[in-house]
């Protein structure tokens, strides 16, 4: 193989894709996996379970990438032709694999299918002539690779359990072998500052970085920069990126709430975690969201005490005893009940923290506030914070209450940081 | 246009997603909805920000579909170039839209970035020349969509909700414009028996039928029945579902929560509303996703008085005064906690109906009980029921906690519909 960085392309095979009752996760997986070992995915494809259609996407392929690796249409029923196809289009004939028609023989008979298994079942063992065999232990179908007229060419089952099981354990040590190069990548997360505002603090360094490389990317309700590099080894390419990333950091300042971080909510959570902390909620607009986002994470019981969605009126007074009165006269959606509602969840609870989130979210607005206004409320020993939101009256009811979880918990994290807990 | 089906291909642009970091939804979402309009997916493309392979990439798309649609690349960084290629492409200029520009102004400054907009923010209202503006009112690019060289070009923004919410809003009333054949499509929507019973149950008629045509989906954690029929027009196309559907309620019964509905809770929201009844949630394992779900629906609040997330013993005492001896007898997964949880926060609410979760999630266990054991309880006025589930030890925490929640919701269903309310 030679010294270049290998180009891939994808071709998931399947009608259930094109109809959009699967979502091809298939080719995320796998491209993960590739550009943590330094080969460039060019391209996805996806094509229904049809001869023609497929020979054409290979021959396509064929142009354009030194791999092609292919997901789908390994299995028994009469529409799985990918190997077939993948084959003839190489000029090699497939053969019957005697020890994956052992092992499926096994297989099938130790899972109560022997009564039903027909020859189309042991067709799974068919195999091109002389190619390197990945066994699979997660379901039937075998997949394979095999080197021809300078391409790479993989094949592995599409269900995406097997897929990505096999991909890792078989197709990457069989690519790594053939190439010498890493791509590493990392993620800064950033909230509080658009995409746009980013891209235009970083362009000119971005269009003058060749390896490493920085890019711009929008999430739903804030954005990352990613940093690449590209180098013989993890550890050369880590060396190459730490002072871009220190300069970033630098540059960005508070904004950052992490690196290779899924959610300010699991910030939070290691933030709590470090201060012994614990917290509770207390949630008008976000219905419940925010407990919801918290206790997704494997562990929350530690650190979040409870919630209260207090949808009503007569809920904030009944499980917060909040004064109906001044509720009354300051609204519901006002700064005065947001302070009440991060105060007294917390003292009910015996937190440390308190939140409190009051706001419209649309789609009717109260006569008062625009939609989008929204109270956050921070209470920690000693001082209580509240912060107004105008998140934009044209966005939707999920926007805003994602947004509005993603404000309050950016506060948590700069209140534990010791950074100011509003940014002016 | 002719009377023949038409062939669309969908290209999605964005280097994110071949490195695995996004996951292709947009292709997905869009190819369900082209599906119930009679349009065949043939194609799904992704190719990175890069010109030369994006041009290349609807070369070969014109040659192969009728309809070419590209998701992503329309937005404000440096990177996203679909607008300009897919014009060049089809010797289209880009002129600025004065009313989207107008409309991109509003937005910015309602926003609060009008400090930080700059020019690259109004380049979004660049627009080939003579095509049709379709407005996006979730986010900031605008799509569009033309018709040369007898191809059909739409593109649309990549961001998820925005992409779904356009297509459906704007590109499918275009596309059926364009075509003189319907296909409407409707689905019964089943909870509590599997696609592969439903599967089962129909394949003989599904087998036998060609207009209409019946499939069964699985989604989550419930499961669907596909009819589709295809005419001149739509009310014809009703006429020849409508014995197929009842029929199918018919041999269904009680199993069926609604017909073309988004979730059981939409199904629970429009009982509550029909019966004039009120109800209240105490959450442990769900942790604020019963809540969550239902007031994401618009209006959720008229129903919806409150909850509690007791995620901690500590809070299910101090929420819902809750006697700490029966949760040490008992433990806090038990049938005796569920149901105290439910009875409780319905009298704590004055709530016509009282719902309680807890359970298990995982992925630890608590050393008694397998995860993805939970207990499910409805107060009512009267008599309480709870429903001991077992939703399987190797499931994700996420996929238990969304079940559970379906099975509450269909208990309240089943309540008010008056049919046993734990089915035998």
């Amino acid at each position: 193989m030679e010294n270049k960085a290998l180009n891939a392309e994808i071709i998931s095979v399947g009608t259930e894709l094109l109809l959009g009752h699967t979502t091809n996760t298939d080719a995320r997986d796998i491209s993960l996996m590739l550009s943590e070992i330094g080969i460039n995915v060019k391209y996805h494809t996806v094509v229904g379970d049809n001869p023609q259609r497929l020979a054409d996407c290979i021959e396509i392929a064929k142009r354009r990438a030194d791999i092609i690796i292919s997901t789908g249409g390994l299995g028994p029923t009469c529409d799985d032709l990918t190997k077939m196809i993948l084959a003839q289009s190489f000029g090699l004939e497939l053969e019957m694999n005697e020890d994956e028609r052992a092992c499926l023989y096994d297989y099938l008979t130790n899972k109560g299918y022997s009564k039903t298994m027909t020859e189309n079942n042991l067709q799974q063992a068919m195999l091109p002539k002389g190619c390197t065999v990945f066994h699979n232990d997660w379901g039937t179908a075998p997949g394979c690779a095999f080197e021809k007229d300078g391409k790479i060419v993989i094949m592995i089952p599409g269900p995406p359990k097997e897929c990505n099981a096999m991909f890792g354990s078989c197709a990457v040590p069989y690519l790594r072998s053939l190439s010498d190069e890493t791509i590493v990548s990392h993620a800064i997360h950033v909230f509080g500052m658009s995409e746009s505002a980013l891209d235009q603090l970083f362009r000119e360094e971005m269009n003058a970085m060749t390896n490493p490389t920085m890019a711009p990317y929008a999430k739903e309700s804030d954005c990352l920069l990613q940093i690449t590099a590209k180098a013989k080894d993890a550890e050369t390419a880590e060396e190459m990126m730490k002072p871009v990333i220190e300069h970033c950091l630098d540059v960005l300042g508070d904004v950052v709430f992490g690196i290779d971080i899924d959610s300010v909510e699991e910030r939070v959570f290691k933030l709590l975690r470090e201060n012994k902390l614990t917290f509770a909620a207390a949630e008008s607009c976000t219905g419940g969201d925010l407990a919801r986002r918290f206790t997704d994470i494997p562990g929350a019981s530690e650190f979040f005490l409870g919630g209260a969605v207090t949808y009503t009126n007569g809920a904030k007074s009944a499980m917060l005893g909040i004064d109906p009165k001044l509720i009354e006269e300051k609204g519901a959606v006002s700064r005065e009940v947001a302070k009440e509602m991060a105060e007294r969840i917390r003292a009910k609870l015996g937190a440390d923290l308190g939140i409190g989130v009051t706001g419209l979210a649309g789609p009717d607005g109260d006569g008062v506030h625009e939609v989008g206004t929204v109270f956050v409320s921070l209470a920690a020993p000693g001082e209580t914070f509240v912060r107004e939101l105008h998140v934009g009256n044209r966005r939707t009811r999920s926007y805003i209450r994602r947004v509005s979880g993603n404000y309050i918990f950016d506060m948590m994290r700069r209140y534990m940081l010791g950074l100011p807990v509003i940014p002016e």
